[in-house]
C-alpha cells in the first residue's frame, strides 16, 4: 500500500467512520479504521459491530486530485491515534507506505511518523445486503423526523424495544414513533410511493444520533434498504449500516386519544419559556412538576411550588379555546422537550381530563404529535 | 427591601459573585448570595470563606437609571436558584420586594416568584483590610501575569505552600513565581514605585483561576492590598478578598542556571506543533517524553517513540545556535504548556547540560522564564 492523499478529505473521512469506533469494545482490531486502497480510492470502516461507517475517498473529486495511488494495499490503524495525527499533521498531502508487516509510515512536510496497525484479514466483513427495495428520503427531512422523535426514546434496558424508534412505510407514508411508556412523540411524512412496505422496522437510538451526526443539511437524496435485521443507509460516499432492534413493537393506535376535550392554541415560545422558568423551583425534584391551570377565559396559569424553594407563578394568553376549563399536573422535561422539538410558532394543545394524556400538535399542520402523561397531583 | 433594577446589570453582577459560592460548603448561609440594599445602591456578596467576592450596582451608570430603591433592606437568596431565575425572567427590569420573614417576591412582566431565603444577619462578616499600602497595576497585565505562571503551580497537596504563586514586589519590580518542583515559570513587570515592598506573597493557585475570570482584557488600573494573611483585589464596583497561604516560599534563586552552555533560538510555534505531534505517541505514557537532538548545524530533531505504538520523527529549522550540540529528553506538557504561555514569535532556549534544567525565555525581553527539568532516559 502506497498513496498519497489530501489531508481535508481525509481527516474529513476519519471523522465520518470514527463515529461508530468503541473505546469500550472487547475486540482489539474494532479499535482500528480499515484503510483499503484500489485503484479508484480509499475505503475507510469503522464498526463497533452494532453500527459500522464506510467511507469511499475517490481519487478525483470536482475535477480535483484528491488521491494518488502508488500500489494498491490495505490494514487497519488505531483509530485513537490514527485520528489525532491526521488532523494535526503540518502539509495538505499526506504520504501513506506501508512498511515491515503491518505498520505505515505517514510523511506530511517534515513530519514522519511510523505507526503500528494491525492485520487487514482479521477485520470483520460488513454484512452483504440485497438491494432490491429502497426508500430514498432527502437528507434534511430524514434529519429533522430524527430530531423530532429521537428524545422520547426509552433509556432504560428493561424493555429494550423501547429504546429505539418505530419506523413504518405503507403506501408512500413513512412515519416514526417513539415512546418510554410515560409520553409518545410521532412524526410522518410523504415519500415517494414505490410499492415498498414495512412495518415493526425498530432501529436502535442509539444508531439514529450517530446517523444524524453524519446527514446533510440540505435536500440531499438519501437510499434506505431495510432487511429483517439490518438497515443501511447510502449517503454520497458514505454507507451507514446498523443492526435492528429484535421483538414486536408495541401497538400505539389506540394510547393516542381520538378528540380533545378542552382545544387551545398559544404561542409556543412563550408556553415554553414560562415552563422553563416553573421547572427552575421544581429543578431538585426527579418529577420535575408543574401545573397548569386555564384561569380564566383566554389566560392560561402555569405554577410550580416546593415548600422548601418556594414558588412561581406564570401567566399567558391563549390564543384560542374550545371546551371546558381545566386543571392539569406533569412533567416540565417532557413537556419543554415535545415543545422545543416542533418548529411552529404556534401549537394545539388537546386534553381530554386531568389524568388522561394530553396531546401537542403544531397548528399549521398535522405531520406531529406528542402525546404526554400528566402526573396526580391531588 | 423593595426594588427594581435593570436586569442585564444584576445578571452581571450576580454571575461575579457567583464565581465565590462553592456548592460543596458546609456551611449552609454560605451557599446564598448576600443583598444589601442602600439608598446609593445593590452591595451582592459571594464567598466560600476561601474566596469572597462583593459587586456594588450604583443606582446609576453613564446617566442610566439602574437600581430604583423604594425600601433600603437585607436578604440573603439561595445562589443556586437566583442565579438561573434572573437570567431566565422575561422584562428587562425586574421588582424585589421582602415578603414574610426571609422570602422575596420577584416579579417581571408577567412572571411572579416567592423564593425563600436566609437571615442577612448570619452571613459572616467581610474582613477587615486597612488600606495604607496599595499597589496599582494595570487589569490587562495582571490577567496576563497570572496566565503565564498559573499553570506550573503544583495539584499535589502534599507541599500545600507550592499550590499558589509567589508575589514579590521590590522598588516597582513585581515577580510572580510558581513551580511543582519539575518545572519553574516567572513573569516580572514594572509598577508604579511607591515605597511598597514585599516578599513571600504566597496567592492560592485557585484565587487566581476565579479572579482571572473578573479581570478586565483593558488597561483600567487595579488596586490590590495586601497584608499578612489576606489579599485585597479593587476592581471597578468589584471588590475579591482571598487568604494567602501559610508557610514560606522555597528559595528559587539558586535553581535558575546562570547561562547555558547551548543557547540556541527557534521559531515558538513550529517547535510547539513538533512537540504536540510527538505527544501524540506518547500520550498514554504518563510521564508524556520527547526527545530533542541538535542534528547538525542549525538542524533540530524531535523524536517520541513507543515500542507499542510507533514512532514519530520531526525537524525544525534553528535560528540560530551557539554552543555543544547535546540530546535531552523531556516532560512534553510541560514544554507544551511553557511554549503557549509565551507571546512572542521567537524563543531562546537555554542549556546545561543533557540532565541539568533547560531555559525557555522569550527573544524579545527578559521578563519571562520558564525553567524545566529534564528526564533521564539512557
Amino acid at each position: 500500500m502506497h498513496f498519497f492523499i489530501d489531508k481535508n478529505q481525509l481527516i474529513d473521512a476519519i471523522q465520518h467512520v470514527n463515529k461508530a469506533v468503541s473505546t469500550k469494545t472487547t475486540i482489539p482490531i474494532l479499535t482500528g479504521i480499515k484503510f483499503d486502497l484500489a485503484s479508484d480510492g480509499l475505503v475507510l470502516t469503522g464498526s463497533d459491530s452494532d453500527i459500522s461507517i464506510q467511507v469511499f475517498v475517490p481519487i478525483t473529486k470536482n475535477d480535483q486530485e484528491i488521491v494518488k495511488v502508488i500500489k494498491p494495499g490495505k490494514i487497519v490503524l488505531p483509530a485513537k491515534y490514527i485520528v489525532d495525527i491526521v488532523k494535526k499533521l503540518p502539509g495538505s498531502e499526506i504520504e501513506f507506505s506501508l512498511v515491515d508487516t503491518f505498520s505505515v509510515l505517514i510523511r506530511s512536510a517534515s513530519t514522519e511518523f511510523k505507526l503500528n496497525g494491525y492485520d487487514p484479514e482479521e477485520y470483520p466483513e460488513l454484512p452483504q445486503i440485497e438491494e432490491d427495495q429502497v426508500l430514498t428520503i432527502n437528507s434534511d427531512l430524514l434529519k429533522s423526523m430524527i430530531r423530532q422523535t429521537i428524545f422520547a426514546v426509552s433509556t432504560l434496558e428493561n424493555r429494550p424495544i423501547l429504546t429505539g424508534v418505530l419506523w413504518k412505510l405503507n403506501q408512500g407514508k413513512l412515519s416514526f414513533v417513539s415512546t418510554d411508556s410515560h409520553r409518545l412523540s410521532m412524526r410522518e411524512a410523504n415519500v415517494e410511493e414505490n410499492g415498498l412496505t414495512f412495518d415493526n422496522v425498530v432501529v436502535p437510538g442509539k444508531t439514529l444520533q450517530e446517523l444524524t451526526k453524519i446527514l446533510e443539511d440540505d435536500s440531499i437524496p438519501v437510499h434506505i434498504v431495510v432487511t429483517d435485521n439490518q438497515i443501511l443507509v447510502k449517503m454520497e460516499n458514505v454507507l451507514f449500516y446498523s443492526r435492528l432492534l429484535d421483538g414486536t413493537y408495541p401497538d400505539i393506535s389506540r394510547i393516542i386519544p381520538e378528540k380533545g376535550k378542552t382545544v387551545m392554541t398559544v404561542t409556543k415560545q412563550s408556553l415554553l419559556d414560562a415552563i422553563e422558568r416553573a421547572a427552575l423551583i421544581a429543578k431538585n425534584d426527579k418529577t420535575n412538576i408543574v401545573k397548569l391551570s386555564i384561569l380564566e377565559e383566554l389566560l392560561l396559569e402555569i405554577t410550580s411550588n416546593s415548600p422548601e424553594v418556594g414558588k412561581v407563578t406564570e401567566h399567558i394568553k391563549v390564543n384560542q379555546l374550545d371546551g371546558e376549563a381545566l386543571k392539569i399536573s406533569f412533567n416540565a422535561k417532557y413537556t419543554l422537550e415535545a415543545l422545543k422539538a416542533m418548529d411552529s410558532q404556534e401549537i394545539k394543545i388537546e386534553f381530554t381530563g386531568a389524568l388522561s394524556p394530553f396531546v401537542l400538535k403544531p397548528t399549521d399542520h398535522d405531520r406531529i404529535l406528542h402525546l404526554i402523561l400528566p402526573v396526580r397531583t391531588f
